[in-house]
């Protein structure tokens, strides 16, 4: 038989977990169970959810702590259609809102599975677009770009190309507008790419917000791709994963998506209640087709802990998935100095994606790329960032001036 | 100029919540404010967010509490464009992440409503559709229909219309299958609540899951609609309010939408983060166009707080916004003798919907449906129901034995 699985952590003083398992377990599925004549659980059998394991964690003597169980339930996978929302309506539906319990870990059938091309690029589609495969990525973001005018744009745009970053996204709040409407930005930022690629040589993906209503986003996206777009930002969490799932199995959408975790906060950070990091941005953002996909790191001012980065970064990754791998994005509060340190936590399988890190460097947002060139150079050679600033490398040396050395 | 707004609960020991405030209204609009030049300040102005109030709550001496304050900021609508996904991002998309925050209120300007033309038929329509105008409406939720092929679907069906009630919904779990697919659905009990009709002489809206790819729901509900479907039920919040709010807004899509509010757990609960029940399940659902609305009644076991569903109602039913009012639908652990202190909760503008306070009627669903039936007439004459249980009405009689009396 096959079956999804779904992980859950439940809290309560008191409660009989095995007991509570089983009614979810039969609950989320038939509904009853004990009522049924015999006859009619053998045709339900298949329908019904199992429980497949109970941890119960009891609060140590001398460490008061919370009581909970880690608790894993298998759901028939003929009980839902192969989407997303199906899935997180059979698995946390209902549940969701009874009581403290939290969603932490999902579990797919091969069945299931087969629904979800995945990612279109992942890694080493994205590698192979860029000719880059030996280091780690480097992105910049658009800072402030609300209420900027078409030359504005290509200006900011140019300063961050030229800085030789591989990757420039807009900001997630850049909407369609007057000012910069999509196609028109993509026509012009591509032609800044261009003329910066001249300088330094190097490819460069440009990822365009995909923004609008839903029924139009497939449009947008084609007309984006049309104009030139090489890559596209998509805030995941606001339109639904199936939204992505759709975007990402489009065969004329041929360009990589990037997943913004914007209102993730809205699910992940309670200890009681939600959904995990790891199932929100790790495992459902690569079932659903992300190519890269953003999170808060744990470096920065909006900071996820770095267990939950490492527990994301291994849902991305990991070759248990039948579908490409897509690429790793700790963001916020990113600066040079940091750059050994995300490596030996991400190894070079990560993009170093860096805003206010690049934009605010003391000398301007062009230095400011090159001085993580040279940081993601440094750490590549396994050098130490200061010595490699001091041989040469002044843009480096300002960055770890300004925002302090390596950790 | 036209604003959004949006309210927060910012929980800290210790912070500077002016200051705090400060930052998220610059953050998430310009993106930096003091270091701009003066003439760029003059161009930008019209975007900055700005705060509107900041309540600070200090904990008292002796009630330990948590420090925390309500801050109101005002987002330019010139900085979004006029649907949900925007709107959402840009007042919680990146801060959601970025330490103990939830979003307790929005505020909707006369421009962004415009774009929302609100519930089809709201509170008056669903009543005209029914022909019912002077008391609660009953719903009846399909109970345990995985597995039940299209004869034992009917026959569930038949009990509950033959009840006497006035909506019949599909559970939030059945998606499309092969046994019952929504259009044959719709079809044999459509002709089954005609049947019903002939000897109950009420009519009766039967809510069908619209469930599939977002791409292929408005063909789906097209199709049930010619069918016979006269009314949909929809998982909002797996798909994103924009899918909603576009499907409610097709003027093909000619029935009344029932919200359901499966995953809402994942955002709500928690004291310090996500989004409160009353934006999730009150305002938001009404401006995506909700005819009713389903959220966890505080009586039964899945319970929320009364103030947060008096909360919800008061948005679900406001006369401050320019389109029609939502039906609210508190559910879960719903029984007859409940049926007064719902009715003083919210007035007869409201459902009374039983899942297991119809089918585990001792008497069986058809009585289950009749006891409901008898409550609600024994409230509308503001009579005891005890004692109208007493006169000649011995299903409501089984149903007080059963679950207990007037609360």
């Amino acid at each position: 038989m096959n079956n999804c699985t779904a992980t859950y952590r439940l809290y309560d003083d008191k409660a009989d977990f095995r007991k509570k398992a089983e009614s979810i377990a039969v609950g989320m599925t038939v509904g009853s169970w004990t009522e049924l004549p015999q006859a009619k659980r053998e045709s339900m059998q298949k329908h019904l959810g199992q429980v497949l394991k109970v941890d119960v964690h009891e609060p140590e003597g001398d460490q008061p702590g919370e009581r909970y169980a880690d608790v894993t339930i298998a759901y028939p996978d003929v009980n839902f259609s192969k989407d997303i929302p199906a899935l997180l309506v059979t698995v946390f539906g209902k549940i969701s809102m009874d009581g403290r319990i939290k969603l932490n870990h999902l579990g797919f059938s091969d069945d299931y599975l087969s629904a979800f091309p995945g990612p279109k690029f992942g890694i080493s589609g994205i590698r192979d677009l860029l000719g880059v495969h030996d280091r780690p990525l480097l992105m910049s973001i658009f800072k402030s770009v609300i209420g900027l005018n078409m030359d504005e744009l290509r200006d900011q745009f140019t300063r961050q190309a030229l800085g030789g970053v591989d990757l420039i996204k807009d900001d997630e709040i850049l909407f369609e507008n007057e000012l910069t409407p999509i196609e028109k930005r993509v026509e012009v930022c591509l032609k800044a790419a261009e003329a910066a690629s001249r300088e330094t040589g190097k490819k460069l993906l440009y990822a365009a917000n995909l923004t609008g209503h839903t029924s139009s986003l497939k449009s947008q996206a084609k007309k984006a791709i049309q104009a030139g777009a090489n890559a596209l930002l998509f805030n995941v969490l606001s339109y639904g994963y199936d939204v992505l799932h759709e975007l990402s199995s489009d065969p004329e959408i041929t360009v990589p998506i990037a997943a913004h975790p914007a209102l993730a906060g809205a699910y992940y950070p309670s200890q009681h209640y939600g959904i995990s990091a790891s199932v929100l941005l790790g495992q459902l953002m690569r079932l659903a087709g992300a190519d890269l996909v953003l999170f808060p790191s744990p470096y920065g001012s909006v900071t996820m802990p770095r267990e939950e980065n490492m527990a994301i970064r291994d849902e991305l990754i990991t070759n248990a998935l039948p579908m490409k791998t897509s690429m790793p994005v700790p963001s916020a509060g990113i600066h040079p100095g940091l750059v050994p340190l995300i490596m030996r936590d991400f190894g070079q399988d990560v993009v170093i994606n860096a805003g206010g890190g690049i934009h605010g460097h003391p000398m301007g947002t062009e230095a400011g790329g090159r001085a993580f060139v040279q940081a993601i150079e440094a750490a590549r050679q396994s050098l130490r960032l200061a010595d490699y600033a001091e041989a040469g490398h002044p843009e480096l040396k300002a960055a770890l001036e300004a925002w302090g050395g390596e950790r």
